[in-house]
């Protein structure tokens, strides 16, 4: 099966801008790409970089598409499923996790991450078509259901934690083995208890 | 093997006060602990509810232990271990992720929480004491490892999600099946698609 990894390659991670720069973003988003692409090769699929512009030097195939994530996906869909899309931005995916997606049976298959956005999918059915916007889990069981097409919900701690906000990182840096972990340590960043929660904090003198 | 479930009979879930008033949050916290009790005694234990003051009309046994959380299951870790602790605010938690739960192997199995918490936890090792304060989680595994125990964890997205806060309602609604679900919308708890995230929201008219 063909699996997609979407990758933003202008402006990644924008809500991570109170801690890391432009430049930062950059660096830590090709690597949690690369910690994922390295994942899914080690699972034994051959992953394609979805990227909004070209990338450099990927050792695997990309190819571009500058238009919104869900028809950008669409397209792949339409020219040739099944396919599974698994997001760039999963710095706690193992191979383990990988394997329980992909044998995981029905004509789609689900991994909600938290906050109800879908983090990973495989399609099988012909006619499924994704819609990143908004609670995209739910909408994505809702349009699979009226299809008629068998779903199946993945819950996973691993593949739940997507790294959008400063918060997401707690946990890569909790329980974390791989590059990204690595490069968020060397940037600086730890964990700072605060009364109610644990949140990022970066030490000043790693800027 | 025991299984204590922490409950906090006094003024419970205090951080979910923006979308729930002191009754409605102790009777969340009491459909939460039901719900959670179900589920272990449908796995085959016999849960105990460690309790900081009475509880009424509670199906199971328990103990009242007034003082902090922490202090209270270290007396039970004393007296009568191995011992399981299970937080009453896990809703997602399913028969299945239970088992999962107690047929790891280990000294001490953790399941963290999201931002680094110990929702659930099997001790095996007679000298091993929690502390669930901060970061428990990384404490949890340093103090076991400085004791020689083996150590594992359940990465679990049921086990990870507990309810503190009123975004964390945004899972349960998302996800759960069971009472504490339907008690959320009966209260007219429903999501919000904001611009970056999806939020709970609640209908003026339930409250």
């Amino acid at each position: 099966m063909r699996v997609l990894v979407p990758y933003d390659a202008r402006d990644p991670k924008t809500r991570l801008s109170p801690v890391f720069d432009a430049a930062e973003r950059a660096a830590l988003a090709r690597r949690m790409l690369e910690d994922v692409l390295e994942v899914l090769e080690r699972a034994g699929h051959d992953p394609t970089v979805l990227a909004t512009a070209e990338v450099d030097a990927l050792d695997v195939e990309s190819v571009v598409d500058e238009r919104p994530l869900s028809e950008a996906v669409n397209r792949q869909l339409e020219r040739d499923g099944p396919l599974a899309v698994v997001m760039a931005d999963l710095p706690l995916l193992t191979v383990e996790t990988a394997e329980r997606l992909f044998d995981r049976e029905g004509d789609v298959v689900i991994a909600p991450g938290l906050g109800g956005g879908t983090n990973a999918l495989v399609v099988r059915h012909p006619s499924f078509r994704v819609d990143y916007h908004g609670v995209s889990y739910r909408d994505h069981v809702a349009h699979a259901t009226e299809l008629g097409a068998t779903v199946s919900t993945v819950y996973s701690f691993r593949l739940a934690v997507d790294v959008d906000d400063p918060d997401d990182l707690v946990e890569v840096l909790l329980h974390g083995e791989n590059a990204t972990t690595e490069w968020l340590r060397n940037a600086g960043a730890s964990l700072e208890e605060t009364e109610t929660r644990t949140r990022l904090s970066r030490s000043t003198d790693s800027r």
